[in-house]
């Protein structure tokens, strides 16, 4: 059974463990609210995981111990039991999928895991987890589903309550909900006036079919940038946690998603990979009531791709009309795209990349010229297009 | 002239106007020695800059203030300014260069200034502003050739030598030299046995050329992406500051300056600018004789475009390498992309991009085949370059 007495016992022995997150404000990406951030991002291995994993090791018998923990994951997860098996001085065994991206591979390596690649996907990695359990006596860290777990992650919400003495709400990433029952069954117990807010992505809605539905669904497919919080189906604990503790799951897109890494780049600075963006994200989309309240939302962890990141900023950029694309169809006669140049220019665009393209344009001489820019919103981009239609040039 | 009083004094001034930057340990960027960072790009404004500026500001008389100032910058200082007047109460315009990214322009804008946009490049701006003083009555605040923007930078070092009480050196990035004639001036005066090392660019090195020959110079030119340090000429007054207290200045190449950009991403979740990154850069290099040693290295802005953000990533990848791509020359026939895939996988890489091109082959039927990959590291490499050559495939 999950208790207070067990979050708070989480605390002092992750104490030496973990790095205790100094909560950040966060000015100008929700003028509405005042917002901070609980930036579980800079934890170290750059996820909240660590603390659910530190402590469920922690909570092992000696003989548990001795023969070592395995566990199954291609992100934060498997970090995160690296570093705490190796900070609690024990052998860790991850299994990860053979297409689990190289950069992940090495940091678990690096966090001193010994790493099973099994060819195939993650349910075939999961599979031969569960199979070296059983053979070799290893102790399986599940990545939510598990009190000790649960209560470690509930740390995160003693920190918050700690720091701030005024606070209206509480905004959490979901995923198998593992953080967010740590959170939401702490702060209810503790100070329950406190709203607890989680987030899903549209494309991973497994918690919030679940909770709509009564029961706990199973989602055939999952796919979104926020890989962090792609699960098929929520745990038994958590699931019942959620039921009763959370007050409110909404939705975001993958779009809002990479709009918020955005704007914490820009704004702090900070790298958050999709999954630690994604409560940000529902704090901007206005989807939640937080008008005028003091809000903490949690960016869970910082582990993106930095290839991935490159294109995420690219999308960010385009969504708030900052970088934008124009395809003209033209006839192909010399000046025109001196003149596409000039409008463009006095409309106080930035050209930034231009690419001619035969196609299947309505003239045999005709060409497709697509133009990106960068712009201020929007509202500029109009005015760029708006101004190439009144010089009669024909945007697709 | 720059007292340590009036350091002291800036700090007491600037209480309620600065965010005081915590240090965060660096884990895992410079195994050579314990490195901690300065995080100046969680400054208000995302650089030191602010400082500087406001303490100047703050300092003016009744009349002077009545009058409102002028800079003229693209970057941080322009930002530090619009921010620094603004939070004393005054008005601020700035002239920009028009070729100014918009991002920059409307920044300094969202900070409460007025901006005066210069058909030209720096310069241009540079001479209106000064017209603009002589006819309007406003201040000029310089960006880094001024005692009181020194002091105002040198509350730094106040910061640093607070927080930590033993410590073996401070790494510094030079432009102008504002930042690191504060700092070094102030360490020299309260703990002297502390080294203080200034980095500069091999597109910039203007304060390194000078110091070298014993006199000011001019460099002609200047091209590097740590824009925020591309100064062709170190101020007087922090030329003969840097001379007296600077222990040593290195030069780093953009390449290391983008390696460094992506370590704090990766390593930190933290974004800094080329500038930003110059001192870490110059850590990492070994270029300084920092090991076994207590290291603090000021991220001094954050103010990175975010296009530019994916260009430097991209090149960090390809610098480390981690990312990497090959030119191979084929002769165009069935079954040769499919060896070579073959190959690169069974080698552990991972192709992202595949493109043919025509081209100047040997044979008229010849093409060019790029494959780029994700890559552990040049060992990884060399290990598919040398798979490929031995199965008889052309490399260029």
């Amino acid at each position: 059974m999950l208790t207070l007495d067990k979050v708070f016992h989480a605390q002092t022995i992750l104490k030496d463990m973990i790095r205790e997150t100094a909560l950040v404000q966060a000015h100008g990406i929700a003028p509405e609210c005042e917002l901070f951030l609980k930036p579980e991002n800079l934890q170290f291995t750059g996820s909240f995981k660590l603390r659910g994993a530190a402590y469920k090791i922690a909570m092992l018998s000696e003989e548990e111990k001795q023969h070592g923990v395995i566990a199954c994951s291609a992100g934060n997860h498997a970090q995160g039991v690296a570093l705490a098996a190796t900070k609690n001085g024990i052998s860790s065994l991850i299994c990860l999928p053979d297409t689990a991206p190289i950069s992940k591979v090495e940091a678990t390596k690096g966090f001193g895991a010994e790493v099973c690649l099994v060819e195939g996907c993650y349910d075939d990695a999961y599979r031969k987890a569960l199979e070296l359990k059983e053979s070799k006596g290893y102790t399986f860290v599940h990545p939510f589903d598990d009190e000790n777990v649960i209560a470690g992650q509930g740390t995160v919400a003693l920190e918050i309550l700690n720091e701030m003495d005024h606070l209206d709400a509480i905004v959490v990433p979901i995923g198998g909900g593992g953080l967010i029952s740590g959170i939401a069954y702490t702060v209810k117990q503790i100070r329950p006036s406190v709203k607890v807010y989680g987030v899903q992505v549209c494309g991973a809605p497994s918690m919030y079919q679940s909770i709509q539905n009564g029961e706990i669904n199973c989602l055939s497919s999952v796919a979104t940038i926020a890989d962090g919080i792609a699960v098929k189906q929520p745990g038994e604990n958590t699931f019942a946690l959620v039921r009763e503790y959370v007050d409110e799951i909404v939705l975001v897109s993958d779009d809002e998603v990479a709009s918020a890494i955005l704007a914490l780049i820009e704004k702090q600075k900070m790298i958050a990979e999709g999954a630690g963006a994604a409560a940000v994200a529902a704090v901007m989309s206005g989807k939640l009531d937080l008008k005028g309240k003091r809000v903490v939302a949690v960016v869970s962890g910082g582990n993106i791709d930095v290839t991935s990141l490159s294109r995420v900023i690219d999308r960010g950029l385009r969504n708030s009309g900052r970088a934008s694309s124009l395809l003209i169809e033209l006839i192909d006669k010399p000046g025109q795209l001196k003149d596409i140049s000039r409008i463009i220019a006095d409309c106080g665009g930035n050209v930034t990349g231009v690419h001619y393209e035969k196609g299947n344009t309505e003239s045999v001489n005709g060409c497709f010229l697509r133009i990106d820019m960068e712009t201020r919103d929007y509202a500029h981009v109009e005015l760029i297009t708006q101004s190439l239609r009144n010089e009669n040039f024909k945007l697709i």
